[in-house]
């Protein structure tokens, strides 16, 4: 592909100096990145003037699209009056105390307090300390072990990458670190078909997978459980509605601490403030990231249930903390950000108007020759590319179909994710029928360009 | 202390929801919280209106001062245009391009590349993985151990922790990790005085403490040693000049990896750009935060040297990266920030005028009754109250003196750090001379009150 001077410099540059996230920089220096220069909206330009309609929402974080004025008033406001202030030696900064509060409001009533980190990683990798520290006040020193899930995705700290299941993780750097175990995850279409089991009955035998798993390390020993309330960088995996109600009651029997990884499905995604409220739990923690901020700056944390503070929090210093912990600035933004969507009411715009409208948007690629399980749960969407539908038979791992199709995806103005085989989308919670229309149809496209390739390479 | 009705609120509200790091709440809830509203400059303003000399740079990273235009400037454009987009699936940003370049630019030779991250934990994180995954593509497996010291620090998470030597934070959540050893610090004050041998000879004493446990661990297990230049959460403690040369060789003998820690010293703070340049080392990577932004937002990384590079990334994909690697708003600040540092030249600055000035200035400390090692390194000092200097007697522990002089020194308008008896300063580089007069005379004074508490309670 011949490029302006401008993004061959670009390029050059890229590839000389810039290390990028889980990225193959052989293939990326051969090829040369895509440069992203400009947003508005839904969507986003590249330095080659190509626009593009984000379906990721940067990364599952813009939810409230590009080019808001309020959060960057907000950013700049804060940055003139103070940039950086840190919340140790008991000192604290307004924007800090202020989206506390706004958090204990918004999220679920056993939820009054917030610790704050700069990513979805430090969340997650700050609770692993806080579930043992818990555990050691109580004087159930022995209750170490937390449970994950398989394809789960907790970030790439060494552990929220433990927590995680994610193999190809696991294989670089010798994780997980001892005391985290996983159990096989909820998707129906890999563990379920084969039990000859409806949807409901497999989201019970899911959830008894952890009972199973609670035993096998021993009822006395195990300390937590984690999970996405719909796993995302698993591939949008939407467990079945009997699922996490079962893991509620398994959890309870046993007495274990809850976590809800909301990183993705919280601050409106699924349509209710957070995820955990679609799944029907009462998490002990929930951790979060992108969306508070809708990825304007950097900013995660973790709310702590009154339970647990009342533990963690009542006996001398919890010493755990990061430089940026509650940064004035992340925090206004994520104040500007909070206030628009209330202003917008855009939890129920999405839980009453969009998310429907995509549901059954979505759902129209079903009859496409390649697609089966286009299937959405509020503003996040999958859909798997089998090989013969009728007969469930998939694709060769080697035949890379997902990043066939995402390449077309991005050649003709859509940005969809691939995970495999399935095509995954989570647009802005502000996308439009009109966009929504626009991005089916854009899907629908590279789904007939996948599908010729196809042909073409006598895959199919 | 009676405060301002929208002082008591915010305590309130602070005490209500906000989880501070490192911090005893049942305390802060006592005390309130002090409200830090507004900085220009060297200087912050708490609710109440009192003016405070920041000696502490935020916490070691304001070091452009507060209320820099150009920063601001920076942040408000990029958001504008591009508050967001990630970096994975060969796409790229041109701020994160330009950073990358420039961080190559002000870098050792042997540093090309960069990988982001959001903090100094994420980043020295972020090592272990690259560290063990170097030796498994370089055949070497079993290279696993990574060598940190007894009170040094290097971030929060798990694996920041447990690179780490803070006892304190390794009695919470079952810390260190595997593979991770510590040996003592080259504090000659704690390890050195007992030898009865010159601080140089006291170096390379502590030097061969390394050699000592690669041979325990066996010299083909051993994959790296990380250490900071000066420690800094560890009570700003600067080794003798013989130590880090002697490192390096050791670190040459065994062909082991050299991590550098400039999370603190990187950016100008030691009077160079990096702090290995003024130890005299050449690592193998340099993690960096802070300073890079000033800490107007978070940003960190890892600067990978080409040797690590050129296996590290000729190799399919390094599955790691975080949401925020490279986010573009931080960047442009960092950009900003660089800039401004090379158009102030400032680093030279801080070399030839005023680090030797502020080094004599805190020197002159060493004549007060509490006072000994009033020692500076750049722009980080240290000293330590001792009960009885004539004697090198310390003070119990119990009697919280550094405690004492911190209050002193919040009352009397200077944040200065307490870390055990120690007290610690990173004051912003762009101090004048009339600043740090300023500065040691705030300390001398809270120096003062400190003693007259201490024989007020007969404790001296």
């Amino acid at each position: 592909m011949t490029v302006s001077a401008k993004t061959a410099a670009l390029q050059k540059a890229d590839s000389a100096h810039y290390l990028h996230p889980f990225t193959d920089h052989v293939d990326l220096a051969k090829k040369g990145a895509r440069i992203i220069t400009r947003g508005e909206g839904v969507y986003v330009w590249d330095s080659e003037g190509n626009k593009i309609l984000d379906a990721m929402s940067g990364l599952w974080c813009v939810s409230m699209g590009y080019g808001q004025k309020s959060l960057i008033d907000a950013a700049t406001a804060q940055m003139n009056i103070l940039p950086f202030y840190n919340s140790f030696f008991n000192t604290s900064v307004e924007p800090a105390i202020e989206l506390s509060a706004l958090l204990a409001e918004i999220t679920p009533p056993q939820f009054n307090h917030v610790f704050y980190s700069s990513s979805g990683s430090e969340s997650n990798d700050t609770i692993l300390r806080m579930v043992r520290r818990y555990w050691d006040l109580k004087g159930e020193k022995q209750r170490k072990t937390i449970i994950g899930r398989k394809n789960g995705y907790h970030g790439s700290t060494v552990a929220g990458a433990s927590l995680g299941g994610m193999t190809s993780m696991h294989e670089q750097g010798d994780l997980p670190i001892p005391g985290i175990v996983h159990i096989d995850q909820p998707y129906y279409r890999e563990n379920g078909l084969k039990l000859g089991v409806s949807e409901d009955e497999f989201g019970l035998i899911a959830a008894g997978w952890l009972e199973d798993k609670i035993k096998e390390v021993g009822a006395d020993k195990v300390a937590a459980f984690i999970g996405e309330p719909v796993q995302g960088a698993g591939g949008v995996i939407i467990p079945p509605k009997t699922y996490w109600p079962e893991i509620q009651r398994i959890c309870d029997k046993y007495g274990i601490l809850l976590i809800s990884d909301e990183v993705i499905c919280g601050f409106g995604r699924l349509g209710t403030w957070f995820g955990c409220e679609t799944m029907g739990t009462r998490p002990d923690f929930m951790t979060f990231a992108k969306g508070v901020t809708s990825g304007y700056l950097p900013l995660g944390g973790a709310m702590v249930s009154d339970r647990v503070v009342d533990v963690l929090y009542k006996d001398g210093d919890f010493n755990h903390g990061y430089t940026y912990s509650g940064h004035p600035v992340a925090c206004a933004v994520a104040v500007a950000n909070i206030k628009l969507m209330k202003e917008q009411d855009i939890v129920n715009t999405v839980k009453n108007d969009t998310a429907p409208y995509l549901k059954k948007a979505w759902a129209s690629l079903n009859d496409h020759p390649l697609v089966t399980d286009a299937q959405s749960e509020g503003m996040v969407a999958g859909l798997i590319m089998l090989k013969d539908k009728t007969k469930n038979e998939a694709f060769d791992e080697k035949d890379n179909v997902g990043m066939i199709c995402r390449g077309h995806c991005f050649d003709n103005g859509l940005v969809m994710r691939a995970v495999g085989d399935r095509m995954i989308i989570a647009p802005p919670l502000v996308i439009s029928h009109a966009e929504i229309d626009e991005l089916v149809g854009l899907a629908r496209k590279a789904l007939d360009a996948t599908l010729s390739d196809l042909k073409e390479k006598k895959i199919i």
